[in-house]
């Protein structure tokens, strides 16, 4: 596959969002239609089904194993329908999470075990890895005091976490960070926007020099 | 758990339903309240939420591996909603389809692997398995003759599989059977149904001598 496959990872209230529509918003002047920004569900049908399900406020009695189970069938979804069409066709994707992210959130948060998560997600995506991961990494305490103030109207299911859940999940992405050093770069979110912003930016030139147009290294 | 579990397996037309009915009525004059008859999802509003997505007439898009997590999906909701507090009260759960039927029908039927399905399927049960299954054997073609004449109403988008489809799933099904000889027991489903239920009957006791009060062995 000719694509570029990079993924943007990180803590809830990191920015993350906003950091990738700037980022993409500056890729897009130089990339044009070949650029393909996607989170999951990703927009397919069957995802969104799945993904309704997940964030069902009526759904209390999820076992955690069961949510595992339903983002990797999301994720393996939107690979079939969006990713992989778009790697073969040569563009450039970037991705508002992907496997790490259920590591780190059902795997460490929800303390099934990383390694579990890790294998039944092999399945999901038959091994398929981002080339380069953005970790956009917060301190917990931080990262919720902003979701707190920016998001107030759009509590959902999965928001309702305590502290010591938003600790496990950033100790699992840092463990992430050690295990696969040339895959993931660590951006410090503490920063203010237009620093990270340019950070990210540097990050991805390093594994990719000719993407932005203007490199500001 | 003090319960037993026993799951009922086979290619479709080989009458599991009826024949897993009659046994029930049967066990349900020596068991009453402690029998517990079901089937995935089992009842359960998230495996049934799931249950609609898989079988959508309009989800004609869905990839097997995507189809694979979501049956395991429902099948971990099920298991700890429903199996597993049946065993910790000390029940005898007959379900019909576990685990084999993923590995026959997703596994080899729809080409993903088995060992790659049964793989992923460990970490929906947690390593959780029938004690006893009772596979249903029957010849595909005979198979399909007996569903075309029994369910011309209620075609789903499982049904239109081709004939090599479902000479996969039975092959696997005797796979299985090679791989498990202790927990799987065939019964020969192409003969008259009283002389399956007798023979499932009979299957039954040998594990579990006291479950069917009269013993008709």
């Amino acid at each position: 596959m000719q694509g570029k496959f990079i993924s943007f990872e990180g803590p809830d209230g990191a920015g993350k969002t906003s950091v990738l529509k700037e980022i993409s918003s500056k890729l897009s002047a130089q990339l044009g239609a070949k650029l393909m920004v996607t989170r999951e569900p990703g927009g397919n049908a069957i995802s969104e089904s799945i993904r309704r399900i997940i964030l069902d406020k009526a759904n209390t009695q999820m076992d955690a194993r069961t949510e595992a189970l339903l983002y990797a069938a999301a994720r393996r979804q939107h690979l079939v329908e969006q990713i992989i069409p778009a790697l073969k066709a040569g563009r450039v994707v970037l991705c508002d999470r992907y496997v790490d992210s259920s590591l780190a959130y059902q795997g460490a948060g929800r303390e099934i075990g990383a390694e579990a998560v890790w294998q039944m997600n092999q399945f999901a995506t038959d091994g398929l890895e981002p080339a380069l991961t953005i970790y956009l990494d917060i301190e917990p305490e931080l990262g919720i005091q902003r979701i707190k103030q920016h998001r107030q109207n759009e509590i959902n299911r999965l928001d309702v976490e305590q502290l010591a859940f938003h600790q496990r999940v950033r100790t699992e992405y840092l463990e992430l960070l050690h295990q696969y050093p040339d895959r993931i770069k660590l951006i410090d979110a503490s920063r203010p926007f237009d620093d990270v912003v340019t950070a990210v930016q540097q990050a991805i030139t390093q594994t990719y020099p000719d993407l932005f147009q203007l490199n500001e290294e």
